[in-house]
């Protein structure tokens, strides 16, 4: 038996990741997650909650392809059909 | 009476513009609101076709807050609860 560092984000305690840097990239997708959310809720509001989140999770997941989209390229959205 | 040029985005005729770079700024808003629209309908089935476009249309006309956001900041997002 030995003592074990694990890191987690606060916004979801139940992953735990043994590298620091893995659990800051989760916890930033989280706080872009919720974010997104936030303000799809509010432009949306026929949205619920669970759609809401799972829009969020994924746009946040894929950040860096929603970057190039946003930034000048639409087209980058299309990598993610070849997923 | 004067012939006039006018410009529209072939993805909304409806709407003309005096400007062509105007015309040309809706049509790229367009393109991008459509492909966001696309790849949320598929993230997230249970949306209908009236949510991805609302939340597509919202999110394309505020492309440069979304791309900071999706960039590294996502507190830019905050200026939408200003709006």
């Amino acid at each position: 038996m030995a003592v074990e560092t694990v890191y987690r984000s606060s916004r979801d305690p139940e992953r735990l990741f043994m590298d620091k840097a893995e659990a800051d990239r989760h916890d930033k997708m989280l706080e872009l997650a919720e974010r997104l959310s936030e303000v799809l809720s509010r432009a949306v509001p026929s949205l619920n909650e669970t759609q809401a989140e799972e829009a969020g999770i994924f746009m946040a997941r894929h950040r860096d392809l929603f970057a190039k989209a946003f930034r000048n390229n639409p087209d980058a959205l299309s990598e993610l059909d070849e997923q």
